[in-house]
């Protein structure tokens, strides 16, 4: 028996899992990442998490793949893109830099298509070949599945959902544009929102919950407060669910497909999930009598789903590319 | 020496080529649809099209396609939706009235991603294997090619950018939603743009232009004045153009594609591709020292590109499935 390994890089955390080919999660953990010690310390790291796992399991390792919370050129292997990691990392070949040091086949893939695909190959996609996955955190990342395989684009950085532009004269974001989806609808901008409310004086329930201190305000004590009824918090909520609507809206229009996952830590609760589905329900979609409508499925992963997606998709990279090779050379 | 015919099916016209497997045409002609006499007199005249083509060639045909101005589910032939003709259309399997009129294997598909096939395979996008099509007329369409195919989605809507949203309180669009591109892009929404400038009475070489008739507003005339340096005409022009870019921005997040090609009335003049270029090369778009620039292309093909398209994409579809039984029988 041969395990896949999949590590998802985190700013904060790097996790963890070996898993066979029938997608059995056999080990799994959690380590800090510790970016702030520096390339060669989170790539040593990356390399020491993998060998104890081969150790612990003493079995075949297949493949590893490893998740880049950024954009990464996948076939080369080429950081791209890494916003939230001090240190410079663009152009390393992250890829080669880890085969180094375990001599087993590397492949990279950005975090949100690797849970894109995690959720195609185990979770609630399975039964979908065309749909698109929205994960709304701190910020929000996403992935395309067409035909039953990931949309990369020419430079890795297809299905980067939380830049579609939703209020052309709105506020900055970190790609350098303005009014993308991530600064109205994510876990920051949801919490930016509701602290507004709070410092504009606005009753609302938020504020008994902090008991002044603001830093305690996050998108689950919104969402509690929301379903207490919460005013406040139920229309912070709800223009969220309306901005996401008008990308799941723009992505029927550009890839009509048949579903749209939602997972990430602001989708937690229901609250949001149903908000949008009666959005959708209400107005939100083209042509319904003509095309039907989109179906709207939770994450089946969370924590976990990076990791999993990425040893699922560094397998599924290998094996193609060994049938290739096989069919090649007979 | 076999020929696929194109018949490309519009409100006013129907416009044919028979097309050699190298793309050089043989034949064409332009015919009114007469769309108002009924649908057993349009389908007929799409048969006796085809029929005196294929004897004024005295040659094998292999294919027929045929583009619908509206939704069609490809694989079916079933008309899904056809805003602009009248009389009832939807649900009909026009691949299968058709072929029965000719007895030769009859392929349909969108207008628009008719034209997006054409410029892929003898156009203006033959160098890339991902890109988007955008065609800016009375209306907008589109289409998208990823892996060098098109992607037509669950039920033949994907490439409907005209109806990306771009303000969502905007104004109603045809397809029951507010704000779609097409409200305030599309030849009819500069057109509309224009004569409010007119009638505000505000000074604009348009007026003197029109000679006080409105009904000779059209794209050509406003970009005839803008090209003079008319300031209203270039801002109902700038205006467009800005709209456009942030259905290119929104795609270079979604698919991150190598090029985008334009074409349609509106973008003959090569005015509105510059101030799109020139926006595009300003912000409008992602990462841009990371993922790189997209080309900005102008469409090769105009009048006749649908046509071409449709029976590049019949004779590629025929033989497509002609490999596949070979296959599969052998």
């Amino acid at each position: 028996m041969a395990y896949d390994i999949g590590i998802d890089l985190g700013g904060t955390n790097m996790k963890a899992v070996a898993m066979d080919q029938d997608g059995t999660i056999k080990l799994q953990h959690k380590i800090p990442t510790e970016a702030e010690k520096g390339r060669e310390h989170v790539i040593s790291r990356i390399a020491e998490s993998v060998l104890e796992m081969k150790d612990s399991l003493d079995a075949r390792i297949a493949t590893v793949g490893v998740t880049v919370p950024g954009v990464v050129e996948t076939e080369k292997g080429i950081v791209i893109l890494l916003p939230n990691f001090p240190h410079q990392w663009k152009g390393i070949n992250l890829k080669e830099e880890i085969e180094k040091r375990i001599e087993l086949p590397v492949h990279l893939l950005n975090d949100a298509r690797a849970a894109t695909y995690g959720e195609k190959k185990y979770g609630a996609a399975r039964a979908f070949d065309s749909f698109f996955y929205l994960t709304i955190g701190t910020g929000i990342g996403g992935g395309i599945v067409h035909d039953g395989e990931l949309i990369l684009g020419k430079k890795g950085a297809a299905g980067e959902l939380g830049h579609q532009v939703i209020e052309p004269n709105g506020r900055l974001c970190g790609c350098g544009n303005r009014g993308c989806l991530e600064t109205v609808a994510s876990g920051s901008a949801i919490t930016t929102a509701a602290i507004g409310f709070i410092k504009q004086g606005i009753p609302t329930l938020m504020r008994d919950m902090t008991e002044g201190d603001l830093t305690k305000v996050t998108p689950e004590l919104i969402t509690s407060a929301a379903l207490q009824g919460d005013r406040s918090a139920l229309f912070v909520l709800d223009q969220a669910a309306t901005h996401i609507c008008i990308v799941i809206r723009n992505m029927i229009a550009s890839m009509n497909p048949e579903a749209v996952v939602i997972g990430g830590g602001v989708s937690n609760s229901s609250l949001l999930l149903d908000m949008i589905r009666e959005k959708i329900d209400e107005k939100e979609i083209l042509f319904p009598d003509s095309i039907g409508r989109i179906e709207i499925r939770k994450a089946d992963f969370n924590d976990y789903g990076g990791a999993i997606g990425v040893a699922a998709w560094a397998g599924h990279q290998q094996r193609k590319s060994s049938i290739y090779r096989d069919v090649h050379l007979t």
